[in-house]
């Protein structure tokens, strides 16, 4: 038994990624020393920032492609896991992994167990992991849903945007989704959210202002800019802003703040409407709500209340191919590669 | 005497701002109730955020243009301010106002008064106000920089880029500012930072590499995507980062928070060199800092050791037209329209 793995072969040289940028090798399967364990991939996630860490020369080449996992052990040496445990780690694009004692950027401890009675395994990387946990805490700890609020969602078909828009709904709330094109809407209908409309259209605020009646109780931001501009008015006395992104900025191209352009602009109306505006920042939420978040948020996933859509690709060989079409494509939803057979999984 | 004033005269149409949006008046001079005061305007701030106001129906048609303004006090019938007093406030497009007690977006309380022999009033509305504590913050507070270190500063010809360029100068660093023109490099040389590279340069990469022999020991992050990518193999061990702005994104259109891409993309560098990340929200220091802030920057201000370029015009019936310049010129340091004789100043 071998460990097949992709190395980034050299520094991509501009445009897309290239099938030449990577180097496929099966290679003796590495033993763990004192205070590490081996794990055997089954899931590895395919993120765009991993292009920026080929770009800028973070991986060099020889070096494994990064990413995150979520594996198996099958030999351990590391105290309080043991042969068969399921961990959320940082395998890479390879078959199997060393791993050790660390803590990731946003404050999770890594190697992570996965308890896989709560939710299917591979939704550590996404629902019930950092994405899901983002959703979670601005919209439920940071805004505080209540039956019949109106709560509208900007990039409502993104990764987090669809998790707020579906807890939205198990809160009570009437949800309102924006986004940029007639699939994404779809896929919100399909979600069972209450209204859609694209910022897009000609019409977009005009079709905002129709889609919330009694106006905006609760606002997740993830785009700012003209969107920000239409949700201003509709905000209600009292109304919650969970404040995560703003991929749409000011034209401060000159290196002002956006947070400041951004709270400078709905400065009047928040003061008026008492509106609360709260910065998200998952890392904050890690150690005090982590718990809290799996059970609830494994609960939905289990019973089918919160869907989130996969695109699962089989087979590690497929990685740098996926992976282009992944920074490419319009795709939808979560890029995974299906690297090994999940023993969870019965069919 | 009348009171010279800027109402919105409709919602603007869309494009850039035209002279139809505005409407002038002379008007009564208002009388302050218990708790009021009543101001003359003296300098009145031009920015970005605006023009969304304006757009987004934040201010309505009739309303007075909204503003941050320097201004002294006239009549006051709130404790605390006494007439000739000199306050940062929100007058507006007018040229006397109101104010009460209040606080705004960043927690500062609003009217604020300013101490002229710290420095020229007119800067409370940049280097001696938020933009100047933003970056006194990141900076110095955040990143803590030792005579010797190395500072990378992207977007460093904004408003806020500038002053951390210079206050790392003060503090010994070797500074290498980030820019995307000539004029805008040339502006970099004039305030002394050690060496500039222009982003849009076919050979970026080298030409920040060799601007950075000793590798980045700080890195005052504005800018994101390309720039980050290119700073990030140059972090030395023990790096300080803060993270102002991400003006440039991954193409995470779908709404994943762009500073989670930011960190995983750089989360094996920071790791392998212990990186220290520090996220920039001004309003964070303001209740503990504002006091040192205006101390130490006031002294720099009056010696010459900051400077901060403002692009003052003089008349208020101006402000549209230099609104509209501002927003699509390649304009040069802060706009500002002044607006009644600065009895500060001597000539």
């Amino acid at each position: 038994m071998q460990n097949q793995v992709w190395r980034l072969a050299r520094k991509p040289p501009g445009g897309w990624p290239q099938a030449e940028d990577y180097l496929w090798s099966e290679e003796a399967v590495p033993e763990p020393a004192a205070g590490q364990m081996r794990t055997r991939t089954l899931y590895l996630s395919l993120d765009p920032y991993q292009w920026g860490r080929r770009r800028s020369g973070s991986e060099q080449p020889g070096d494994i492609c990064h990413g995150r996992t979520v594996s198996q052990v099958t030999h351990s040496r590391l105290p309080g896991y043991a042969e068969g445990d399921f961990v959320f780690n940082t395998n890479g694009w390879q078959s199997c992994g060393l791993s050790g004692d660390g803590i990731d950027v946003f404050g999770y401890m890594l190697p992570r167990k996965i308890e896989p009675t709560l939710a299917p395994i591979s939704t550590a990387i996404g629902v019930m992991g950092m994405l899901g946990l983002t959703a979670y805490a601005g919209l439920i700890l940071q805004c505080q849903p209540s039956r019949g609020d109106t709560l509208v969602v900007s990039a409502a078909s993104g990764g987090v945007g669809q998790v707020v828009a579906q807890l939205g709904r198990l809160y009570g709330c009437r949800v309102v989704g924006i986004a940029g094109s007639a699939a994404k809407l779809d896929y919100l209908r399909s979600l069972g959210v209450d209204a859609v409309v694209s910022h897009r259209s000609e019409f977009f605020v005009e079709e905002l202002r129709a889609a919330c009646p009694d106006g905006c109780d609760i606002y997740f931001e993830n785009v700012g800019g003209g969107v920000f501009d239409a949700v201003l008015p509709l905000l209600n006395r009292g109304a919650r802003i969970s404040l995560c992104g703003l991929i749409s900025q000011y034209g401060n191209v000159d290196g002002e703040d956006s947070r400041s352009q951004w709270r400078m602009q709905g400065e009047a109306i928040f003061q008026r409407q008492g509106v609360l505006v709260h910065d998200l920042f998952v890392g904050n939420f890690v150690a005090d709500y982590q718990e809290r978040f799996l059970q609830e948020m494994g609960a939905y996933v289990r019973e089918g209340e919160v869907c989130y859509l996969e695109d699962k690709r089989a087979g590690l060989e497929q990685a740098p191919e996926v992976f282009a079409q992944m920074l490419q494509g319009d795709n939808f939803g979560k890029t995974l590669i299906a690297v090994s057979d999940d023993p969870t999984l019965t069919d």
